[in-house]
């Protein structure tokens, strides 16, 4: 196990009707004038925002909105958020959405008490201030409501790129899985795949020595496989969907990834994927992560079949260990389909000829390359595409 | 799933080498005049004591010292600390030690800044205020390091009481499972077994819809099934101490608790073994659990079955899941017994004849009973503890 530090200070509020509670922890977390940050208009078709600002007002805590955050938080917003927020002095963000919405937040929260542009942190400034962040989170995928993590598309360019920080980390995050039950069926698909890509991305790892990590992912991965059908088949699962919105928290404010090199391989070469042909991240993972485990087995595959026997309930082939753990990426896969996912270039209408071009546009590191399990350049990066022709 | 909130702020810095790092977190944290409280002489003569005064004078803070916490922390103790504190104006209280000095430590920073008797937070009141408390650990068991709980003994009629609020978190804990080289394998043991009864007591729930924490106590305690022979086989076997270690705080920050009832009447059962017999806190579990287990299971066996087949993989018989449940309990008599610990009355040298006594000293709640997976008044703890003769 490596040395690790671990810090996650969000004030979590889980469960019914807490949406109406933001008035309280906003007055408690020190604000008193807050932007509220919200996405497309769902929001307030559902009564949600409306119970947030009655929230506040009853806590006499006053609020300006600004909403327009999209899938790919754009830049454009950020700065525009970023002007609101210094000419109404500003001095709290409520996040209210997905991940796009919080990180968006995030940006604005960050970019408002910075005086350079934004962006810096963006191209790897540590981001050490910002207003304080809480969040009110919809859609239960990305984990940015405990993470310190933000991702955002600079229009010029369309540059994607993430930025961490503590002070990203929120100050709290209200979950109520009852504010799940209007997502679209294969947007609900598409969080747990990017839940449980999350939980594998961790998984996947040379580090030895972190059976308590190990399991801890084992455990998410089981329980996502359990509920994830119940609340895609029935989206108003209250039970479901709470255990679902519970693993995307814990999935991702690393407190099972410690002590353990990461592998995020799978997330660069899925964004390039979503960029070009605009299909949903989670979908993305959906199939990259088979064609990628296939290609990198060889590297361990004790692991794999570790996952397949723990996780998939798969009895080992101990003569042939390379069976166990093709039956267990094809078992996932079967399990992402069920789910409504896609799994294959043409499923997303990915094309061969693109290969290329998407391989060669991932920022790889000083070496040329990606990946903490197995380290890949260009070359290997496109026979993974291919294999998912 | 029931509401619930989860809030751990404490920053952790785990690994080898890491108390030289305690300056630069006090720093960091704020403190500029700190009280150093341990307990026994084996601080000093491990050299941990001197690490951590030079790291101190390193980052340029005052410190002073008080010794003495002894295992069930007794409250003459914690009246000297208050004092020293006030006269030194102490702003920092570290903790250097196992749960025992970590509670008394958390006492002594409540007190410090409180009008009145410190005990009022052990009769109820709740923690609002205390000195900014840290740790660094040397005994993985108590989770005392990431829990925002205390437990001392009050002198004047040697009441054992325990209390809680958010101010006891500690600001920082510093984990480094080198510290555990020199426990005795009987502590690493006791430890182990608190460990998991942290864990068992969470897992043992009336709630419905909690895959997600069920699936991550199971994980915790397969991992420490599988490390804990191997560190007390070899107390120097830094990856199997690094993953109880890691596993003894997530055990108890609440993390894989949240949102179910609980039920801690074992812990109760078995402070009355400790307070009569004098054997160790984990030694009275392992005595306590399997026949707590034994008597509550026709309550639910299911959850028995579930624990007997994701945990210890014993196949299940469906026609006779009771036959089931009694398996895995002789299965977790077998393991305790295996790292040597008790399992018996006799083994920690109880007796029959003071079971009355020991059943009618337990603080039951206001109708008699204790217990949230199934109700216990005096009369059922008496057939429990019997269970053990």
């Amino acid at each position: 196990m490596n040395n690790f530090t671990f810090y996650s200070p969000t004030y979590f509020v889980f469960g019914k009707g807490t949406q109406h509670e933001a008035g309280h922890y906003v007055k408690r977390f020190g604000g008193s004038k807050v932007l509220i940050h919200f996405g497309g208009g769902s929001v307030k078709r559902t009564g949600l925002y409306d119970d947030i600002c009655r929230s506040l007002e009853k806590h006499g805590i006053e609020y300006i909105s600004l909403g327009g955050a999209q899938p790919n938080p754009r830049s454009g917003l950020v700065y525009e958020g970023i002007e609101l927020c210094r000419k109404e002095k500003v001095d709290f963000v409520l996040a209210v959405g997905g991940g796009s919405t919080i990180d968006s937040a995030k940006a604005i929260a960050a970019g408002t008490v910075y005086d350079g542009d934004f962006w810096d942190f963006y191209e790897g400034k540590p981001v050490e201030k910002a207003l304080p962040i809480a969040t009110v989170l919809t859609i239960p995928a990305a984990g940015s409501e405990g993470s310190p993590d933000s991702v955002i598309t600079h229009e010029d360019g369309m540059r994607k790129r993430g930025a961490t920080g503590e002070a990203y980390r929120p100050i709290f995050s209200i979950l109520n899985p009852e504010l799940t039950f209007t997502l679209p069926k294969y947007q609900i698909a598409c969080g747990v795949c990017d839940i449980m890509a999350h939980v594998l991305e961790r998984y996947f790892t040379p580090t030895e020595d972190v059976e308590t990590t190990d399991r801890l992912c084992e455990a998410l991965l089981c329980a996502l496989i359990e509920e994830a059908p119940k609340a895609v088949a029935n989206p108003e699962d209250y039970g479901a969907q709470a255990n679902i919105m519970w693993a995307g928290m814990v999935a991702h404010n690393n407190i099972v990834g410690v002590g353990r090199r990461q592998d995020w391989s799978t997330h660069n070469i899925e964004h390039e994927l979503s960029a070009l042909y605009d299909c949903a991240h989670g979908a993305g993972l959906a199939v990259i992560f088979p064609v990628w485990m296939q290609y990198v087995m060889k590297n361990d595959v004790m692991r794999f079949v570790q996952l397949a026997s723990r996780v998939f309930g798969i009895s080992v082939n101990f003569h042939n260990p390379e069976e166990t753990a093709l039956r267990m990426i094809e078992r996932l896969k079967q399990f992402w389909s069920s789910l409504g996912l896609p799994v294959s270039f043409k499923e997303v209408g990915a094309k061969a000829e693109d290969i290329d071009f998407m391989a060669e546009h991932i920022s790889y590191e000083d070496d040329g390359c990606i990946g903490g399990f197995m380290r890949l350049n260009a070359e290997r990066v496109k026979e993974i595409y291919r294999l998912a022709l």
